[in-house]
């Protein structure tokens, strides 16, 4: 099983008119900075705040009407639970969310809004697939994974068709991507855009330092697992190793991995504040954060990067600009 | 002397490719408070994160090459100041701005940033229009007004163009448009867009309840003036009476002004943060504060909404959220 670009097109062709196409954004300053032309896709400019949209409406579309009647089940710190629970409501079927009680406050009261149903539980003490399962097992909801599906992938890949081709329409293809990488499901879909259109082109995730997975698993070969003990402030990056057909495409389509510290995630979202005038949450700004710590090689050349969500508390948001205030 | 839709699309094709050409969004939440479509203008992604990069770039660019030697001066609380510095920039000429010592620290920094040289001065005791025009005496430099100006009314007015255009491609022309106001140069290009474009549609300016000037000024059918004690969180809207040429335009096409507190004020930077994922300072916010408290017809109707700005210090800002953990 693997995902073709022709599933992400079949998938752009779903979500057309309903998923927001959102733009590509330029600054100064970060061109100054990098030496290159960066091209921003703000994916949290997308409904609920973050991409995640575009894989859960992607995947709840394709359900029958038998299926929609009973509706799905998914796990999620907060941005697939948005994305589920937005789509669900669109397409008018029940939704059933398994949040960590630590989510970010938004990404909960976002959810709720949304009219899904939300079941809280202990991240240390529960096994989220184990509530999930026994929803599912009682309710007969599907269960929506938040990055191992083929359909997840192919819709998330719908922001690299967009930003392939709005880079085109400002002067050609890129020559480095850069994007998050939680479970890996983004970045298969976009990665999986980019070797077919653009081969030419490196793709480069990007990881918290204590959530580098993907990067152990570049380098051994195998896939890796994170500590079950790692802390960071990428809440939506905390996956704990990637996922099986995530793994399979990105072992062979991402040129590489690097990974940032909350203190440069900090640091990010406090340059985004004050340059970009968007709001990015953690998880959302690492591909930034490697951007600016100059560690990629950027001059002269055109950089896609993605930032991938906005949905962060103000508490954390403004002790990030308190502690930046140049950055 | 007035501003015509010739000079707009004049305007256009000088800062076409210069200017950011600022997407249309939209939101969700937005549409379901107001009942209505709302088609946001974000020109806080303007360069200079305000829409002020416009109209000074197509006054620059009209200078001759020995006016380009010699430069330009200009007054401004700090967003005027910013496309001035970064127009004098781009066109290779130099340039100094009068700014008030109480102008938030970032708009100086942004200003000083961009190369251009700064004259302090004491907002109470000191007066801006002399200074400039003591330093356009010595120097030969020529002032550039924040407003009142053909030239700067007409780049302000491709904010307007290219929303009418934008809104054209998703459907349909707006019902109403609703603008910030502080000088006036602003909605005096953008409703000079409207009336010609779309003769039906209405044009809102929306102002700080403490320089109701341009309010205050449609019911007498005179200019008014604003007491020179009056404050407000919007420092980007504190022009002291509407500008001359300004007003003869906005007295004609503009429909309605209508005011908002800074209470209010803050909330809308509060959602813009929460919901749009944008950030908003408190000028650019007014006319989203205004749709917010609901005092416009908005059910079933287009509406195209401009915030201005995104230049605010994060002290400021993070209040805001602060005061509104629900926006």
């Amino acid at each position: 099983m693997t995902v073709t670009l022709a599933d992400i097109q079949a998938a752009a062709r779903r979500i057309e008119g309903v998923a927001v196409k959102t733009p590509l954004l330029s600054s100064l300053e970060l061109d100054r900075r990098t030496g290159g032309q960066v091209f921003i896709k703000p994916e949290n400019l997308q409904h609920i705040g973050a991409f995640k949209f575009r894989g859960a409406y992607n995947r709840l579309s394709q359900l029958n009407d038998v299926q929609r009647q009973v509706g799905v089940v998914a796990f999620s710190s907060g941005n697939h639970a948005q994305g589920v629970a937005l789509a669900a409501r669109m397409l008018g079927m029940p939704a059933t969310i398994v949040m960590p009680e630590d989510a970010p406050s938004i990404k909960i009261a976002g959810t709720r809004s949304l009219g899904a149903q939300i079941r809280l539980y202990n991240r240390r003490q529960e096994s989220r697939e184990q509530i999930a399962g026994q929803i599912a097992a009682d309710s007969g909801q599907i269960i929506v994974p938040a990055f191992d599906d083929p359909d997840i992938i192919a819709g998330q890949g719908t922001c690299g068709l967009e930003l392939i081709a709005q880079m085109q329409e400002r002067g050609g293809p890129p020559d480095l991507v850069i994007c998050p990488v939680g479970g890996g499901g983004l970045i298969a879909g976009l990665s999986t855009v980019v070797k077919e259109l653009v081969p030419a082109a490196q793709v480069c995730g990007v990881e918290p330092e204590s959530f580098d997975d993907h990067a152990r698993s570049l380098s051994s070969g195998q896939r890796q697992q994170n500590t079950g003990s790692a802390t960071s402030i990428c809440d939506s990056l905390m996956a704990p190793m990637p996922g099986e057909l995530t793994w399979s495409i990105n072992s062979r389509s991402v040129d590489r991995f690097v990974t940032v510290s909350d203190r440069q995630v900090e640091q990010a979202i406090a340059f985004a504040f004050r340059y970009l005038k968007l709001v990015v949450e953690p998880g959302g700004a690492v591909a930034l954060a490697a951007l600016l710590q100059g560690g990629l090689t950027t001059p002269g050349r055109r950089i896609g990067l993605v930032l991938s969500g906005g949905n962060v508390d103000p508490e954390l948001f403004c002790r990030c600009l308190d502690r930046n205030p140049e950055p």
